[in-house]
């Protein structure tokens, strides 16, 4: 299933809910070749989201992709989880258990550094967790950064956050790994929440995932089930936003997006607002662009490309 | 015109474009008492903002409401007005020759005092500019207070930001009056972007303007071009928004607005994001709520509102 | 008692034991002329300093010289007093049972702006609190800033603080108002911990206010035999440093100080520093001084002028 | 000369003159075993750290010491050398015409982390530029930090600092990477200015120095002499404290150090005070103690120990 024309990537996450799909579309998805799996804490500490990425790929026949553990925690400060977002878990909701594999021993930094490192050609890295892992590797491998092709993160927002008014999950839990990775050189999309939370998980999404008569349908149905819960409980949302696969589908076919050079800065030191992406849409700053920031989705295109996926996952 | 069944105001102001729309409303409209205008450094110097408004008033025919200049900076930090919005005037565009009154000896913010002092009902203060000088009354005449009835001001966002990603232009130039104001106790209403970006001065809106046939109604349409103008080219809107007279129309008939009561934090201590108001919509902080804060608007009622008292006041 | 070539002053204090003993040198040295007093929250809440002001002024002698209450906390942020300093009154220790006057019904900044406006010449303010009130003439009087000669502060550092590792009392009380303070271009003079705690009440000071054989005498060794006990018990110190009244003497001899012309900066946004005195003495940065920083003092000078006064005042 | 009861250290520099005696300091004396140095951007640019370390290395005659390149910039934000303490080499002054060795090809904490996992004694760190490079080992590794004894670094004050006023070059130019290592629960020593300040290259010491008739020595004295003249320029020292060496002295005999266990944080976000170590002597915060910090030096001790080093080095 993966040809050699595939776009060889690496996923860095934390699973997470919607980091779940996300695994699934880059297994699922020929023009994808999924090199390595790495984690990191974020959505839950290190050795549940680990765990969570181990079952997903064994779910999905890929338990062959390697899988490494990564940092347990920010660059600069303490780590908060989204229990109240993702459960006790991590990815509660489904029927999840599957005989995993082990974890390589090798930290996660070290298998990203090794797989780029060892690839033929340049890599895509895509990201759907805090940048920790991410952030060490640009810092401590500057050897491989001119191997990336491109980091593709969900993180921040170019509007409103969702763990503080203006702060994303994934950016407000590491916020210098963030700075670092967009002050870094490397060519950068960024996938805020002003996109994903165009892409909801309706219902009637959740049924034909369900309609697919698979163990991981069933799984994506029962996933985004528990997710609409807590999206309603805690925001008010009618139906879920699926923010992490989006990162994946925009490699798969960039034209999904629309996106715009802007200067994107994090703040840092704000008492209220620490872990914002500030991005300058209408150039009020001098700063020069550094991200290709997402402003735009076709929805039913993303849909269609996950649902795909997942049917293919599943049969296989 | 002005019936004793009138609510009593103050505006403080920093004319700017919108500010006179919001003097001429409050001039115009019967529902509200202009006991006085003062003046603040903002759209810019304060020199500037007070001739204009006393401009704006002879124009309208209310020469004799008492206007005194206040504060000439903010409280911390430097001044940094915003000619390229308001020019360099802080009101271009319509020809504005009238012979004016000198603002009064008084420094601005005892003039409120005494206003507020010597009124027997409890006066609502209308802020459209920075609130330096209503953090200077708040603290410096603590005795006043309890004779507000509100504090309602334009300014801050729930959303994005017009002078810098998240910030915006009154609140970004003095945040720690705004801090001082919303922690003051006083019940507040605030009126940010996410509201004002939705009342647009059309073309036709424009052309109403200039269909009053009044010297007003020409002040007002040269007003709204010039405003366009500049809001085309620094932000790309197609028209320009209108914020300050929403603010004083919110007095007039509340029920123009959807506001929700929710904690307003002003961000101090941000690299990128000073004077970032941050709203807890969703209740993610254990912040109680302090202001008021408007999520919606009546735009045609607003619209009606304004051009009714343009044409009163245009008829003086 | 006061001449007429005696210097005009304003005590704005928050008492406190070593305020106490800056009322008793401003009254008791016959080259000043004490126009008023008045109070600032800080070292215990505003009815208690307002209160400890009066007390002083009437064992002095002094209940004639008008006091007013001023700000009753700091312009932004809570107010944190300094009770395990200065104990439950602000001026644990001594009896201080005295019938004492009113405080005025005007407000401290109001009374501070009717005797500059008010004084032939112009006046020297003596700060030894938390400069809210200051902070607030300043911006909302400044058509009295001209007629001011200097302003003298007691509070900052340009080493360690004691409030926090790089922050002293009164400056962390209130960090936007000494920045407001600092950039309002009245000259300045501050007088921080690296010269008050050179100036200890040893046994033998106490021992020499103890054989003055006056009731003042007697409060003065009191206060200092308390204070001395809290200096021991926080910081370690064997003798008290007494801060505040080295601020009078400075004005009343300014040869008992070495000061350098500096760049002071207040920090207003440091998670652990907020509200240090960034004293620029090797010209790292481009700032130009604002201030004259106390760097050395004449210790033996400086107790000789206050015993006088105490002596002086105690017989008065 | 290397005993096998010698201590096994690694030092991360950034050469740099004070770095250059530090690195003789750890060659000549027999109670240590130097497995191996490290460089960063601090001093100089990455380059010319590296190459200054290996000149050092090289006239030491330890040029079988692996060295090897770090990170060239720090975590967060951009490098600011010290080219106006350091020159343009960044060890300007002496004649260093030496054939050296190459870098290893290995990145700088590879080769720590490699050092570490390889010794068969837990490893102590000594520390004397910027923290970048110890960070990322202590983050990017986590499985060999239960194998290291204690970092030692040289960094910080507990009083006034010298790149800022609160501020030490080291944890200034980067400070998350200064807060990553306090918290990383690794035991600390840290040796600020408030202890190398007191130990002063005087004249006698150049002049022993040159005493000693051997190239090394010849060395010193040149390098303490452009020291000399650079920190009288720029802070008016009669002569130059000599930082760096004092980390290693406390390695090779800790009584020459008193340290008492503190809390530090660092400051991340002041506007004046970032990168200032805030210690905290008294107690006045919670914060449980991260740290031995030092607070003496038996200055005479220390004299001796590297001039002994420095004599026998030169004689290798």
């Amino acid at each position: 299933m993966r040809e050699s024309a595939a776009v060889p990537v690496i996923i860095d996450c934390d699973p997470g809910h919607d980091d779940a799909l996300a695994l699934l579309l880059a297994v699922g998805d020929p023009r994808l070749r999924l090199l390595g799996v790495t984690t990191v804490a974020g959505n839950q500490t290190l050795d549940k989201t680990t765990r969570n990425a181990l079952r997903i790929l064994a779910l999905a026949g890929a338990a062959d992709v390697p899988v490494a553990a990564g940092c347990d925690r920010p660059l600069v400060g303490d780590l908060v989880v989204a229990a109240d977002i993702h459960g006790a878990s991590g990815l509660d909701g489904p029927d999840l258990d599957v005989p995993v594999a082990e974890a390589g021993r090798v930290h996660g930094v070290e298998l990203m550094r090794r797989l780029i490192a060892g690839s033929a050609e340049p890599v895509t890295l895509i990201a759907t967790g805090p940048l920790t892992n991410v952030a060490l590797l640009l810092r401590g491998h500057p050897e491989v950064v001119p191997r990336l092709r491109r980091i593709v993160f969900m993180g921040g927002s170019t509007e409103r956050g969702n763990t503080t008014p203006y702060g994303e999950f994934n950016i407000v839990t590491d916020p210098e790994a963030a700075d670092i990775v967009l002050r870094s050189g490397v060519p950068a999309t960024m996938i805020g929440l002003n996109v994903t939370h165009l892409a909801l998980a309706t219902d009637q999404i959740i049924a034909e995932f369900r309609g697919l008569d698979t163990r991981l349908g069933a799984v994506c149905a029962d996933l985004m089930t528990f997710f609409a819960g807590t999206y309603r409980r805690v925001f008010g949302f009618a139906h879920p936003p699926v923010h992490d696969p989006i990162a994946v589908a925009a490699v798969i076919d960039p034209s999904i997006l629309r996106t715009v050079a802007a200067p994107v800065a994090v703040e840092l030191t704000g008492t209220h607002t620490r872990g914002a992406t500030v991005v300058d849409l209408h150039s009020r700053t001098a700063a020069a662009p550094n991200a290709d920031v997402a402003v735009g989705i076709d929805v039913d295109a993303f849909w269609r490309l996950l649902m795909a996926a997942v049917r293919r996952a599943g049969g296989g």
